[in-house]
């Protein structure tokens, strides 16, 4: 733990290793430009009378080899939504993140070399897609898109390819932004969303403004949230369970499961941020379907720098478990749905090697990666959404009471506002 | 709002005046006491084969008149669990009672001159026995108790009634402490256990300490948290239903839900204090009863003094929602059961009256006080609770992570040790 440093995991939110299973991928990256050279143009002939449906899973990405760490980092510190560092941004940013560099590199090096979250992602998406297709014959074939924040495929890249596949650009045609965030924070999905909106006003020309052909932008719609989700908690169950099933009988019951979500800076939470509360649903839907017979609490990673964050800590929970002599512990990482650098570097390599010294009663459940449960949630999710013809949640439409970003306004309202256009279809 | 000092609110976590319709409430003290001198002793005939069942309602308490004030102040600023003072809490606590008191007293005379509390717990203890004679006849008669933390009637008191009724004190016989705050937190729940186990220690003598005759001693099991009980959130619900019904149709819709809880300080929170993550599973069930169609926060009022306390704070975010022409908003107390003056002063009188000027658009419901479907879900909640035959929730017995309180373990040690009396029955 000595070799921590201010700052050190704000670089990495969601970044790791190729995963062990990775027999279990397919090349997604590749499936999905083979498939996009194929797609038809959104206005052409498509098996559904609503379809071609592009879904875009929105997340903040993370760097799949150690020699996109730096270009990762120079976008997550320039990046006000999550790492407010004021008027001087442009400035600060960009030596934190060439400062850290060598650091992050070293991290990801020691969990494999790189971050499995595209491979995931991209397997996620498109294995959704093809439930869709069947279980929502009417917005086929629905095309699978990954649009990262700080990572490759990055937001910009994915409208550029949106376009070309014949989506927006003169053509119409109908997406949907699917973050894989299960609860909401502006630090969070709501920069992905600020940098969608960014890209789409940039690329779609006089049609994003409404001067010229409006109708020939891309139709937009948002999955905003999903916390409780019974599939998305029915796949954190079983986790749970299977992790649970390998302490010994008589000492299973008295294990402690400890909820672990990334943490947020004070300031964020006081501005009035949902993220906490949604987290804090998660846990307590997950309680309840496991029957409410453990112990446990929701507990904060990842805290960084000198200010004030959100606790109880991770790390400082599971030393002082420890030391009150409660070895017996889960944890199970309940705001992330893929394996990332806080899983396999600050979980595995730091929380349990270091702070629990590797005791055996202590074990971390898997990530949901390509766990079917989960995939079949998201597809239950994404029928419903586009069964609603809704833009997005009530809730997405109200900024935080103490938000003074006019990019969040806009933002918010060009999404709830296309309801009109959804709802004329 | 420029009166608001420093600790004023501390002092009044739980009171406020007579209730407008004390036409409702039944001479509840005077009940109990009467009832009391012809209860059974525990150990003679009772109508069930488990009982009589003393139900003792635990909660903060509040002054019933201006003259209680002092007291009241004096006690609260001597819990360490409440507001802790350091080791300078015997000087520093009185001081600052006695100081505040003043002050307090003119807005308890502002809000009719003292707490309601103390009418609707007896009101709502005695009714929920009622039911339970019915619905649990095996554990009838049920005799209902309330034990206040800062105020009467005191549980130390409570506890002398006890043993004078027939309950402890050589009969044995059996009694729950069913806490009035719906989400655990160990500055509330955890407070008036740690003063219920000093009593207890002090009042039943060496069959206390298990030297002597130890069944003749009570048998306690806790009721000690129940979030997202049903009935509780059917409650909450309606009452919503209810104030909405009340914004012309075409506003209904778009008025926005602020959840507001007691905040607490930081350094109760990153200790490990389940609260936070409890009212926001209150918060989300009732938001999910409700359909999910309305913006909501959840937000934190009552936070004084100069350390940090976890927001966003309801104040702010009414001023700022009022700022942004959001005017129509809907109060809801979701983290306390009766009316107190969180509700009548602050809310109502300084929230609503000061903030947000009075405008027509911001409303507060109705707090729970002797709403029948909440009376019903305490009935539904009490007799599963004695169904079971636990002595309280896994959760319970867990510490908070940063905990370092000797009483705090000893107390919950006792109240979970209690299952092997219980299931011995």
């Amino acid at each position: 733990m000595a070799l921590r440093a201010p700052l050190s995991r704000a670089c990495t939110r969601v970044t790791s290793v190729s995963p062990a299973s990775s027999a279990f991928l397919p090349n997604a990256s590749q499936w999905r430009r083979s498939n996009a050279t194929i797609a038809p143009s959104a206005t052409k002939a498509a098996s559904g009378s609503k379809g071609p449906t592009a879904m875009v899973f929105m997340n903040m990405g993370g760097p799949s080899t150690t020699d996109e760490v730096g270009d990762f980092l120079s976008r997550l510190f320039a990046d006000a939504d999550l790492i407010p560092l004021g008027r001087l941004q442009n400035y600060i940013g960009p030596y934190i993140a060439h400062r850290r560099t060598p650091k992050i590199q070293k991290q990801y090096a020691e969990i494999g070399g790189g971050s499995p979250i595209r491979k995931w992602s991209e397997y996620q998406a498109a294995e959704m897609c093809k439930i869709l297709d069947k279980t929502s014959p009417e917005t086929a074939p629905h095309k699978p898109y990954v649009a990262f924040r700080y990572a490759n495929p990055l937001t910009e890249d994915v409208y550029k390819q949106l376009l070309e596949d014949g989506f927006g650009g003169g053509n119409g045609g109908r997406a949907v932004a699917f973050t894989q965030y299960p609860q909401y924070s502006c630090s969070t999905t709501g920069s992905s969303l600020n940098e969608l909106w960014k890209w789409r006003n940039r690329l779609e020309g006089k049609r994003a403004s409404g001067e010229a052909d409006p109708a020939g932008a891309i139709k937009w719609s948002v999955i905003d949230r999903w916390p409780i989700h019974s599939g998305l908690v029915e796949a954190f169950a079983q986790n749970i369970e299977k992790t649970l099933a390998t302490y010994p009988k008589e000492r299973r019951d008295k294990v402690i499961l400890l909820f672990s979500a990334h943490s947020l800076p004070m300031s964020v939470v006081n501005r009035g941020d949902t993220y906490p509360a949604e987290v804090a649903a998660t846990v307590y839907a997950v309680m309840q379907r496991l029957g409410m017979k453990h112990q446990y609490r929701l507990v904060w990673q990842s805290q960084v720098g000198p200010q004030p964050w959100l606790g109880a800590q991770t790390s400082d929970t599971v030393k002082n478990l420890m030391k009150k002599g409660q070895t017996d512990m889960v944890l199970i990482p309940i705001a992330f749905t893929s394996d990332h650098i806080e899983t396999l570097f600050e979980l595995d390599k730091e929380v349990i090697a270091e702070d629990a010294e590797g005791h055996e009663g202590v074990k971390r459940v898997e990530s949901l990666n390509g766990n079917p449960v989960f995939i079949e949630a998201l597809a239950t999710i994404a029928k419903a959404h586009l069964e609603s013809g809704s833009a997005c949640s009530p809730q997405m439409a109200l900024r935080c009471p103490g938000c003074v970003s006019e990019r969040c306004l806009a933002q918010k309202e060009f999404f709830a506002g296309q309801a009109k256009h959804l709802q004329a279809e």
